[in-house]
């Protein structure tokens, strides 16, 4: 049966976006998203993407805890759940925070469908159009997304290799009040940044904590990396020294397992009711058995030991990683060097377009994100995103490598053209 | 350790409310809400909820799906998926709407976190605040929040025994639009409705498509319910007929289990795109987890005769509720008989206010939501919710005989208050 016949036309398709909601033009697909369709192929090296590595995790215990939790627990698994989350998977996200030094009530606790599911409730809470969101230059592509749908206006803060600079961000401030416009909140991921995997220094924590309460703007830390350092544990989470100005998302997808898609926000007590309310409405609660399978795991499996494996497991790929562009990248490229999480972010000399350069790139069958994606403003032409967590070391390597070839062909050949 | 203790204070909390989005305003608590935390204690008969029963579920063959998923699909099922939604579960999704007479192509439909989240990203689409949605008169609390949070003005239109009533939408549509406002779409439960139980006949539908199409008007038809007819299939859905004005919603919670948190929508193709980006900004991907257990309790499981074991144990609880409202309610009050589902609308003599009535209810150890949950304008203080899914017949008879006494008690109460 062709496609057409499957459709029962029964008049002209309508004019749909006369009809849309004004936030609809906002609604626009990811520079990420049609690169990943082809960065998927087998035969890429894909340093693209940044789904998590599950080969350390042993599928036969998996498959234990959830034929479990249906035989002992399956009446309430498969059943409909509280709008807040699970309570006692709330009571262990505490026991996980802990470890980066938080203290926090169970009832603070919101569960999401994934972190990214408590950014957008936090965006649905506090931003209406025009409102300034603050985030690190670069950032995180898919808070990026989200704030454009709710009509925020996106401000970069400049970075160096230690992170958010906080002279800038006061700096930042000043000239966006100095318009007229409300800032409401600055969004940073403090550990093994998404995208550069730079690690704010506990010292530049406090600094920016104090400016931020100071001119009564929130904190969105985003911390879905921090357990994933792997020569020394992270610094204190930024939460752990303010819990009245800091909004906290944590998230099982690189701990445990994405497909899960089990996150959280640790909020302010008085943030709390409204949260739920949004979730409900967005979703009325996340899933109990996914929850429940997590708790199961917390409870039962050595999640500790486990997390240890991931970092180990990521570490050899940072290796391999860094190794490799030292031997194959020109010497005047320049990257982060990080301490856990997923990404190095790689610049360019800035005649480099990375987009352009792309379908060369995907030629020589390696992939990876060109740094305006994550830029709000059409920075980021000569920079590109490099992840490590999926492929093995080997294909790294190649990667790297072939990706080294296409950089100073290009050079080369921009070089040439500017004669 | 006190709630106090686990605090850390470092400074007054700040008044939020300040910083809130407008829309922030819309984000209030139901009437259900605080009312469930009541129903919910064992002693107490609960005609109030909504949770569908999983006794006629086989937990030894769920945790067989399960188990299996895990051991041969693991690495793909605890990874993050496809915005849109598992391709093979779209595939499957189609074959079951094919039993409401729908065809549809896999490409057209988008995975959702139960049919709730579909609803808040058509609202995120398509409404600015103080464009109107009509509805019916009463319809689901939780479509009526969602439209709310999104600063909808919310009409209500006419039902009767046979649903909505066609000239009734006619004169809504025209005294809105002589008001000069936008009417973004019409929200529709056409099976077995929540809250009152109601079925729209075929010709009523197909007549409430000519009206929506004449008026340029989408429809949003929310069909949790349909294949839990009792005694014969429901008419084909209203996508059935119409391809390019409907906007379907499905779910699998009350067909195979709500916990899981998968719903779709199938949406004219022209709206895919914006409902997938529209997604992914919500929560990147829905659960591969999830997803791929429907999908594989779908392909290797007797799905149908489990949904014919559903209807069977909901029509004993239905017939339960009739047959003691029939013998305990007195003779002023109304009811509809549902030919399917899970509600029972009773509506009281005017005098007697649902709502006030409901601490006498708990008392006697009843349960029910009171009629103005139902209506965003104040309506129905005289109505009441009964829902029959969950308990058994046994306490059905025996909550519907308390609450028949109650209600007696307030008639007289407030007759001799009138003399």
């Amino acid at each position: 049966m062709s496609e057409v016949s499957l459709r029962f036309q029964t008049g002209a398709p309508q004019n749909l976006e006369q009809r849309f909601a004004s936030r609809a033009a906002g609604m626009l697909p990811s520079e990420i998203r049609s690169l990943f369709a082809v960065a998927s192929r087998p035969e890429i090296v894909s340093l693209a993407g940044g789904m998590p590595n599950l080969s350390a995790l042993p599928m036969e215990m998996m498959a234990g805890v959830v034929k479990d939790l249906i035989l002992n627990n399956g009446a309430e698994a498969l059943q409909y759940g509280s709008g807040q989350g699970h309570p006692k998977l709330r009571e262990q996200i505490c026991d996980v925070m802990a470890l980066e030094g938080i203290r926090a009530n169970p009832d603070d606790i919101v569960v999401t469908t994934g972190s990214q599911q408590a950014l957008d409730l936090i965006s649905r809470i506090f931003i209406d159009p025009g409102d300034v969101v603050l985030v690190e230059a670069p950032s995180y592509v898919g808070a990026l997304g989200t704030f454009r749908q709710y009509e925020a206006s996106v401000v970069h803060v400049e970075m160096d290799m230690n992170g958010l600079v906080p002279d800038s961000l006061r700096n930042a401030i000043k000239s966006v009040r100095a318009t007229g416009r409300k800032i409401k909140f600055l969004y940073l991921i403090p550990n093994y940044q998404n995208p550069t995997g730079v690690l704010l220094p506990a010292e530049r924590r406090t600094e920016i904590l104090s400016i931020c309460r100071e001119e009564e703007i929130f904190v969105v830390e985003d911390n879905p990396y921090g357990l994933l350092g792997f020569d020394r544990p992270s610094p204190n989470a930024m939460r752990a020294e303010d819990s009245e100005n800091v909004i906290y998302l944590g998230s099982f997808s690189k701990t445990i397992a994405s497909g899960l898609r089990i996150g959280w926000a640790l909020v302010p007590q008085s943030l709390k009711d409204k949260l739920v309310i949004a979730s409900e409405s967005s979703i009325l609660c996340p899933s109990n058995f996914t929850q429940m399978t997590i708790s199961s795991y917390l409870a039962n499996q050595p999640w500790r030991e486990q997390i240890a494996s991931f970092c180990e497991l990521y570490k050899v790929r940072r290796d391999a990683m860094l190794e490799s562009l030292e031997e194959y990248f020109p010497k005047e490229a320049t990257w982060t060097k990080p301490g856990g999480g997923f990404y190095v972010w790689v610049n360019l000399p800035p005649e480099i377009d990375t987009k352009a350069m792309m379908p060369k790139a995907i030629v020589a069958k390696v992939a990876y994100v060109p740094g305006t994606a994550f830029y709000a403003d059409g920075f980021g032409s000569w920079s590109m995103r490099l992840s490590y967590c999926h492929p093995t070391p080997e294909r790294i390597r190649e990667g790297v490598k072939a990706l080294g070839t296409i950089v100073k062909q290009e050079m080369s050949r921009r070089g040439s053209e500017l004669k």
